[in-house]
């Protein structure tokens, strides 16, 4: 009986907290009513998705259609599309109950991010002076995905911990801080970080990771039965990987320079990533007595070689050196996932659901590290002198600037990225501590019972189990008050 | 034993109903030879894929391979394909036991369909009247994959209540009205549809829904434990709503304009369903009394921003135009399933499995109204005067059409779609109500065992489930005819 | 008793057996650490790739970006990198509880063997002799891609019964193998095959085949029960089926000659393979008494076409001969799983788990022939002068070479490939033979549970498993030694 009443109490507190009814709702139609207003007022197609691009281009002397921007990157465009909405999304499917969760939301962010990513860039990186617009292409397109990435990143450490509000919140911040402290590492420190190691994982890690130290839940063991995959979870998470891992080389090419940029960047990040898988596979295997592998090793640290090429791509880090930053990544993010997650959440009291440590933050960082050392090491002898001038675009204020000082710029964007991260973050959990976001009690994290209507699966199990179960069933709803061994006496002797 | 009979009855009712040993490949052998034969008569390679291309080439001063078309839209192409067999297969994969039915008949359909498609659309758009050939390359390809795309839709309705004979006579129709209606808008009418709002959304629409009509079953709960989703099939089905949603652009820009055409139309459609996504969450939570999300809403109507701007994509809607349309889209999609899906069953008999009144139907419609409206408010000064040449082809016998006039004839367009959709829609439904096409029973409707052979579960059962239930599955199996209170006492007195 | 003695045995000789704790590890630092040596030592970017592409760009008079070599191949090269990982990966996850092995193994045996592929490859056909350099670009890719393809068709016969170590040693003999045939047939005999039919399918087909054969386990139906494959695992494989289906198209053109080379293979692969899903569909429907269709062939013979035409798609093999040979292998490769499949295995002791002779070795060798017979039909009328030249590449030493000639030496290369296969497959088996590579009991194949740590189901079961169940769970743990019968009564009394 007193089970049954803290029971309903459980049940009202619930309802209470988790009602997303108001809120929910209220954002999106404010937020999307608020971009249709922005979008008319600022945004408008760039010259070569406009039409009057017949007459630009016969004034530019372009002979040939192909050489509109679109065919240089619409296809990597659509890999990095598929990356944030498949491979992030089923990513983090892993977990046995919350894949609702982890695709629907993901799909929500990611459309609700774009559109105040193009924005932002917009505003922070090519508003024109003159006309007071945003020009948008295909290239914004592939940037605003990159500035979603970063706020997905994010969620991956608090995954199904909070509420789709909080989610929207988080993203809305997210994607500010992003442009701002993009806008610093580009264009004022003229840092170069294509595959965005630095301003999209290091910044999006650090960022999850703050948010999720603030929103400490010291009660979260109460949801411990659904942390964990099964093993179906598992394979669909796999999707999510092999999408990111294969298209990660058209992530770090997608807004390269043209020509060989793009080349190089994508033949870097492909070998880097297959070493990586090979080291993830040595150290999960070592980590366990009869050397099985772990799928949360092969999920995870086998992409962190594309994390840390994220700067470096695009430069002639030459191939066996792509190599030996995939060699590195995989070992140490697989330590991570082994040895510093559980330190994190039980010295530091961050709890981060995906491990985007090891995944994102580290070698993110591994990534900027390896950006400098590459560029204070760039020479005209490799480059070739117009080579490294259009490599590190030392062009216009920047024209004089040497590959030494560069090296320093890149580190010091770095650093940048870890500070938005870190303090953003900070600020951001605040936020969504107070008590208006609809967040789940810690018994009901990571359950998609709390904000998706589930299918009934009983039907299901009524098919597949054999008539004397459904008699036990029929029997136990009849009489659930009944301690285990009444119920077992009385079944045998009816 | 009563029960027995009863159950023997059944058992011979649905095999000599549902077999189709015969039929099935009868149809696909004869079809498949006459296909071969139309195609030696009929289909050439166009110069572009032909190995004279190499004097096409230099005979028209092209300088580069680069040029061909196959560049221009081959990306394309391979994302509308993906679209095709993964999108349209994976979203129909929701119900609980009809996922090899969704793919699998899906993947048949649509090989079927796209072969017809090629010499229908050639025959209607591109026979050549010297040579009497047809002369294909890439944009064939997409073309064929857009016509079968319209019966896949139309096969979206009937899920799980026809069989797969019937699917192929549904196809051969459909792809040869399709073929009829796309002349008569496009060519006749001279309407611009390039994602095809019209001739592909709204008649496919129809098309199905007006065959379900027909075909309605008034027992069809007798099948009811079959509808609905279980927590996996709802997860598959995202692979296909994801890889829909992110490819669309591509599908709306596969064959407008080289250049700037492409380019525009990607960009208002990736704008587009980004805003429906937001709005289909908003009305998807403002549903449930606790504001939870519903995953038949975000399966679907978060696509149907897609279908709207089929026809307006590559026009000058400018980018907030593309957002106040995907706005609308979402909210109506998903009031669609909640108000209009159950009144159409109820009141009007047409039962839609996967809702595609509310995905394909009303956006389509939509999508020839914005269509219409945007072409007839077009002007040179935003399109400039070449702009408006090349994006409505004002050329040859159309050179002297003024935007108004070109506003009229896209609603025409529209409306020819919708005619051909229902007229056709019912002539083939009853062609399909003939009782010799092996249809499932009512209440073997959603169910894979009528068509595949599955795969044997019990013994996975048995892994799973611990001896004491073993050992009950295996009296179960000698003791059937038993009530289940006798089976019960049997059971504790062994 | 005597069973829980034998099942304690059973267990430490498993973990004996299996343990790979050493191997797997070892051979990951090594061959890593060896092939950051060996890419050092050897691999540069080309001049496409480099950095010194604007000036070789200004010397070579090429006026735009767009015409990099990567603008022309990457997106096919995407679409084969998703074929590798994602395709074949996925195909394999048909068994019950083999699912990640097959994502995962084939995830790690791609990613060692593509090093060691473009290393191999280099040596063999793009090795600079003044710098004893290998330079490669986005084709690199593509090709090491294609060899990895053969290893991982080899992976197809022995899923389940191999260690992640075998496998390793598979694939490292298997690159070797391949670079050496590859470069006989089309470097030596000057046999054309741009997708592969003979140096991917043929040979990897037998390699595989006969390695099993070596291997071949006389009680392996003591693991019958997890042969076979369950509802979800199927649809799990058809993401594998469609993903590869899709983009075989960009499989047989990745590497075909720029402009209507791409175009012609593009075309013909799509055509060939629908006509391979209606005549799968046919002979799989008429195997069954009621016609029901079985999901294997379904999954695997609808790519048949696909395989048959990789030497021929390039070719002017017209459109009705793309339907021809896709309707014969549709019908031969289904055949192959109804008649052969048993026959090999009980009369010739090959087990092979996918049926891989059905799909890659059978239309592999009808790929070479159809090849060397449209090669010795081919004439200036159909192809042009220039036409024929290009597509045969009749220059330098071949310049004299006739078309008749050329079918023969497409007939030998074939020949090459069956005998590298087979001999090779055999050296390779016997090494695998050693009994050091940790491979599982016959009891355990296809099991998961031998190399990988599985997510612990139990949880999940409690929570779908009503209260009583949960009891009978505990009381099985307590008693597990009593026999059932014995069980079952001290069931009813407590």
């Amino acid at each position: 009986m007193g089970n049954c009443i803290q029971g309903c109490k459980d049940y009202f507190s619930r309802q209470k907290n988790t009602n997303i009814r108001l809120t929910l709702p209220v954002v999106c139609f404010v937020w999307q009513i608020a971009m249709i207003i922005l979008f008319g007022v600022f945004i408008r197609y760039d010259e070569e998705s406009d039409t009057h691009w017949v007459e630009t281009k016969a004034h530019d002397n372009i002979t040939s259609d192909i050489e509109n921007d679109f065919y240089f990157r619409y296809p990597s465009f659509q890999d990095v599309h598929v990356m944030i909405f498949v491979g992030f999304g089923f990513l983090m499917t892993f977990l046995k109950r919350y894949s609702f969760g982890a695709v629907g939301f993901n799909f929500l962010v990611a459309s609700f991010g774009l559109q105040w990513a193009l924005l932002m860039q917009g505003w922070f990186h090519s508003l024109d002076p003159q006309t007071g617009k945003i020009f948008i292409g295909v290239e914004s397109l592939i940037n605003a995905d990159f500035c979603v990435a970063g706020c997905l990143i994010a969620y991956g450490a608090v995954l199904g911990k909070v509420s789709p509000v909080q989610l929207l919140v988080m993203t809305l911040f997210g994607v500010t801080l992003f442009a701002v402290e993009e806008y610093i590492i580009l264009n004022l420190l003229h840092a170069r970080d294509a595959g965005g190691s630095m301003v999209i994982h290091t910044f999006g890690g650090y960022y999850g990771l703050t948010i999720s130290w603030v929103l400490y839940r010291p009660n979260l063991n109460q949801s411990k039965r659904m942390q964990g995959s099964v093993y179906h979870s598992d394979i669909f998470a796999m999707i999510g990987t092999l999408f990111l891992w294969m298209f990660w080389p058209s992530f770090n090419s997608a807004i390269t320079d043209h020509g060989d940029g793009q080349h190089r960047a994508a033949i870097n990040t492909y070998l880097c990533l297959a070493s990586t898988v090979l080291t993830t596979v040595a150290i999960s295997s070592l980590s366990q007595k009869t050397g099985k592998l772990d799928m949360v090793h092969i999920q995870n640290s086998t992409l962190a070689g594309g994390v840390a090429l994220g700067t470096a791509a695009e430069f002639m880090i030459s191939p066996y050196g792509a190599l030996i930053v995939g060699f590195f990544c995989g070992i140490i993010s697989t330590m991570g996932y082994i040895f510093i997650s559980p330190f994190l959440e039980k010295t530091l009291k961050i709890q981060d659901t995906c491990g985007i440590h090891n995944l994102h933050a580290m070698p993110g960082v591994i990534g900027g590290i390896v950006g400098a050392i590459t560029a204070a090491a760039a020479s005209e002898s490799v480059y070739g002198k117009q080579g490294l001038i259009n490599t590190f675009d030392f062009t216009g204020d920047f024209k004089d600037r040497t590959v030494l000082t560069q090296g320093g710029y890149q580190a010091a964007g770095m650093c940048v990225s870890i500070v938005f991260g870190v303090v953003g973050g900070a600020i951001v959990g605040s936020i969504l501590r107070l008590p208006i976001w609809g967040d789940p009690a810690d018994e009901n994290c990571f359950d998609d019972e709390v904000y998706w209507e589930l299918p009934d699966e009983e039907e299901e199990h009524q098919e597949s189990i054999p008539p004397i179960l459904e008699y036990n069933n029929h029997m136990i709803h009849k009489q659930q008050d009944l301690s285990e061994s009444n119920f077992s006496v009385e079944h045998c002797e009816s």
